[in-house]
């Protein structure tokens, strides 16, 4: 979007709006990012979807080997629309779908864009969250409901976290431990000594993101309309 | 309960339960204790239910003013059967209820036990859940889906908490605030010196309440058994 277009769009939204947004900015991180991998409820992942806006992780990757998922209105509250969701899907060959496609490519990604990768797992090896330090860029990583995180993503990730429980249930749901997770490591990045905010120009591709998400289907007219503004100069 | 028939049933009970009733007592507390004011859906209640098991929270109150309320098994795990749940009801004069009724009986319940209260709410005066210090015995009020806690339970309650949030998203869904919560007071809890656990005779009773549990429908005919194996004596 070119700066005079994001001004011109700029003018329909409204002012609080717009103060929100730079707000929401300033405790955006893409230090933190989650993984959704094969979550089967639309409801835990959506609940997911709103716990990362609320602690300010911008990117969700959603690993989609056995299921399909599209988010839950009700109970994301919308927050999806906020944020940068990332679908890693299986190619389905013949009558068999490898399902570890999907976590391979996702994991790639990830590693190619220098996050470690943490994956929740209530395996012996596996770390309590208060051990978990946020110096690198990390990637958390949730997997089915029943199942947990595959096979393949335990094997591929860095390390294992787990949350310490103390009683005779021995799993929370999905949502609740993304919540218990993020909030604990988001609270340590707000004082920890990394740069954890976005850059500026990360800032303004998610303000004219915004911008366009909140004039939603006034955009496209309105696009019309600074093009012909421009065309009568 | 006798000693001895605690231990007549005990030995109807496997070697590893049993050991698995002293690894959750050890962690047991009272000194936190969840409100649930009139949270209108089952599975918010129960997944609440089953991370106070999580993280050894051995007492609820569900307060009903409006709902009623019966745990959804599928998602409390049957954590429920091992937590003391008290309830507190609303009576029906004629054709109007006060609502405050059940919240009052709660809190003086509360008092009299030497709780400090305190409810959430994304109100100004409340204070963020980092600056909640768990000295004193406290009481954690969360209230329904869409309203929260009560007016009633705001103006009565000692002091008002809130998880801070970062996003466009203003609330979080109630079993995740309620984990998020918990799992920070009890963390806190485990390290801070204060006597926290249950006291020999409060595990005494739940030893035995989950002897009772663990039996199911073998508890009636083993305690006939077991008088007519005194009598014989």
């Amino acid at each position: 979007m070119s700066e005079s277009l994001f001004e011109f769009l700029s003018q329909f939204v409204s002012e609080q709006r717009l103060r929100r947004f730079e707000e929401v900015l300033s405790y955006r991180t893409r230090h933190l990012t989650l993984v959704l991998e094969n979550v089967h409820h639309a409801h835990n992942a959506s609940a997911c979807l709103r716990t990362c806006d609320c602690f300010g992780i911008q990117d969700v990757h959603i690993v989609e080997s056995l299921n399909s998922f599209e988010p839950n209105p009700e109970i994301s509250l919308g927050s999806s629309q906020w944020l940068t969701i990332q679908r890693h899907q299986s190619t389905v060959t013949g009558e068999s779908t490898d399902v570890n496609v999907a976590t391979a490519e996702c994991f790639t990604r990830l590693r190619d864009d220098g996050y470690r990768i943490l994956a929740t797992s209530p395996r012996q090896d596996s770390v309590p969250l208060n051990a978990v330090t946020v110096d690198a860029k990390t990637a958390i990583v949730f997997g089915a409901e029943q199942l947990g995180v595959s096979d393949f993503g335990i094997s591929e990730a860095d390390a294992l976290i787990h949350i310490p429980m103390y009683g005779f249930t021995e799993s929370f749901n999905i949502s609740v431990s993304a919540a218990i997770v993020l909030q604990k490591l988001t609270t340590q990045l707000h004082s920890a000594n990394v740069a954890w905010k976005l850059s500026d120009a990360e800032k303004q591709v998610l303000r004219e993101l915004w911008v366009r998400e909140s004039l939603g289907e006034r955009v496209a007219p309105l696009c019309r309309r600074f093009e012909q503004e421009q065309q009568a100069e």
